[in-house]
């Protein structure tokens, strides 16, 4: 039997941090050479490298008999949790009633483009996920390339929004963003908050790394400058290290009551509600208590500890640029001073430079730019720095906290191996297209 | 600020069941009668009032430390204990690589309506859940009225698919049936296949009830009888008390292999994977073991009893029409002979029906024909026969199986007096309609 597919599930591909997966399993099953033994350096699948905390584990244990359906929006207990963690946090006043729990940030952001009617606006670089959800939902959307620091534009944004027809218009922020690490501050949202309020632009504001900014006094939630437009998602596979809980919520703009019921519609049809256990769960996550406040100042810090040592060492190869990350555990490599070298290896686009750097001798797999919504031709890539034993290194951490610039260095040597050798092969790369 | 929603958000209506539990718990709270301490006679919501096999509580408890995403298809343990299972239960041949599981059967549905080009056939009655997705989706759709036997007439399939234009069609299959309770027989199903095969329908069999199939040994899945062009659908919900884990499972179709890695670029665009400790959990609910065996009979034929008792109480109410069930928890009332009484009454569509049962001094809750994709005057009803405590009924029935008729009416009385007492309600109802 020949089975006839929708068009528009022709026309996506498989999100590129999951293609690459399954690309690295199957290649190293395929690959005999003895150095294959040692496996890759993994600089591609952002996956915090943690445990999750262990009052989580210890909440999902006592509820691991609640069978029962949860309410559609998400159990009161864990709205009434979520709201008190984004006071406690991130200087938030947001009734539980203005939020909703989904199976993961991703889904969320999926059924708030599902009922959000308008153009997207979508600043690359950008998160790999972003694109195939509007692509297959067949919105129309139009890229904001961001210049030189990395950053939306107002001016640019506001020039986008004026050639757009739509009487509403979604712009998606990713603040702390994904791949660059980088931070939005007061005054760069106000800016673009302004731009929305002029140009009836919605934020769907994607914060999962907000909890992962270094210095996190400095982390600000548009949900704050522009509480009457944003929707906030966050969730618990980042900072809480339970990306296979999957749980995330959003925080609904104020007053807006009429959507919320339209949207808790869309949940009820699709899925009907998380996973009870699960949710159980997530409120030992969000409750405020000394353990989780211990466990986000420890992670954090390993982060930007890691942050700082690749920051610097991918700065080190000449001719390499990076962005000098704030939040998250990402950066992104800028390789273009290398373009007429690469081109002359026949290695013409990111796609080809990722698949070069993945091969023997090199065994390190990066995300390259066209996955992250760049132009083919862009050897730039997203650098995820977490390829670690998480439990060992959080207890090392907490044993002997470093705190000189030569320390902070010891410990990334001393316990992250597979980062400081891949960032090596990274520069035995270059410089062997470099003498070609 | 005026948000703009997509107007497929608008055209939807929230699934039935849901609303009626919020109707439910605002009007308790409404309600100052002395009665109202009782609470209501549940028979609407379609939820297994049993534990959660003590075996996956304990795989649970084992897997929750589990914080890492899990493979888009399912974790392989699970797709292999799901192929077993098919064999032993249901005497499929299903190879792991073409089970998909998802965050509930649900989901899986809305998924597959997602990529599958073509029309929706909807046998009526139907499970209130499917048509809020067929519409959301803005899928061309078309009701196929059953006959007095409440099943799909194999001609009228026939007949509807040659008036359809599109290359494919998409059958809705539930069986064992929500709420009729009725089981397609083997030959049957080869009738509907035959059809299929013609006319080039694609089915979606959901089988969510299977394993609650009364006499066991009678269930015929549909993938065993049309296997080139069946989606089987099954999860935890209803056969292992977990509607609240949310986990469900598609079987693909032989040979469909271009389909498959179309369906994992969805689900991994949408959701990525299913909760990783869940599917653990989940891996010993399908796993064939002594423990899930006694399960299944002990919940199976405690179904059994309560539906033989509704089915017959209901029969005594002078008048009254009811499917007699042969599996699930549900059957399907008929008050139709009461139409002119009713309409008497100003009760002149199922919708009001339903309310008129919901008030003081009935306090029964039952879902009404409309939501059921029925005619708005057709006064049938979803009566679900599971108001009671499942993990005292559980022990009871393993301390003293009831073996007669008359063991089994004593066994319903003494554990389920909200049902007894329920169906006396009606009957009072309908005593007073006919006497006001």
């Amino acid at each position: 039997m020949k089975f006839i597919v929708d068009q528009q599930v022709e026309d996506i591909e498989m999100p590129e941090n999951l293609k690459l997966n399954t690309f690295l399993q199957e290649f190293h099953s395929d690959c005999h050479e003895p150095e294959c033994g040692f496996g890759f350096y993994g600089f591609a699948f952002g996956q915090s490298p943690f445990s999750v905390p262990k009052i989580m584990q210890d909440a999902l244990i006592q509820n691991s008999h609640k069978g029962e359906y949860a309410a559609v929006p998400g159990i009161p207990e864990l709205r009434n949790a979520i709201s008190k963690y984004n006071k406690h946090y991130f200087g938030m006043d947001v009734a539980p009633e203005r939020i909703y729990v989904g199976p993961g940030t991703k889904e969320l952001i999926f059924n708030l483009l599902e009922i959000l009617h308008g153009t997207v606006i979508l600043p690359t670089p950008a998160w790999l996920g972003y694109l195939p959800q509007i692509r297959f939902l067949q919105k129309n959307y139009h890229m904001l390339s961001t210049r030189a620091n990395k950053k939306i534009s107002p001016s640019d944004l506001r020039k986008l929004a004026l050639r757009l027809q739509d009487r509403q218009k979604i712009l998606i922020l990713n603040n702390p963003n994904n791949p660059t690490g980088l931070l939005y501050d007061q005054l760069e949202l106000e800016e673009i908050a302004d731009v929305c309020r002029e140009q009836n632009i919605v934020v769907i504001s994607d914060e999962i790394y907000a909890q992962i900014t270094f210095n996190f006094s400095k982390f600000v939630s548009m949900g704050k400058i522009y509480p009457e437009g944003t929707f906030v998602t966050n969730g618990l596979s980042k900072s809480h290290a339970a990306g296979g809980y999957r749980l995330g919520y959003v925080v609904f703009p104020q007053y807006a009551v009429e959507l919320k019921s339209q949207f808790k519609k869309i949940l009820a049809t699709e899925y009907t509600a998380v996973s009870t256990p699960i949710q159980h769960a997530a409120v030992a996550g969000f409750e405020v208590s000394k353990e989780m406040d211990e466990y986000f100042e420890i992670t954090r810090n390993i982060h930007h500890i890691m942050g700082e040592y690749t920051h610097e060492a991918l700065l080190e190869i000449d001719g390499v640029k990076a962005t000098k990350p704030d939040a998250t555990f990402y950066l992104l490599a800028d390789f273009n001073a290398f373009a007429t070298d690469l081109q002359k290896a026949k290695i013409s686009t990111s796609q080809k430079l990722s698949e070069s750097l993945m091969v023997h001798p090199y065994h390190t797999a990066i995300v390259g730019g066209d996955s992250l919504v760049l132009e083919r031709t862009d050897y730039s890539a997203r650098i995820a720095y977490v390829d670690y034993d998480g439990g060992k290194v959080y207890e090392n951490y907490k044993n002997q906290k470093p705190k000189t610039h030569s320390e902070r260095t010891e410990f990334v040597v001393n316990n992250a191996p597979k980062t400081v050798g891949g960032i090596k092969m990274i520069a035995k790369f270059f410089d062997d297209i470099k003498h070609q």
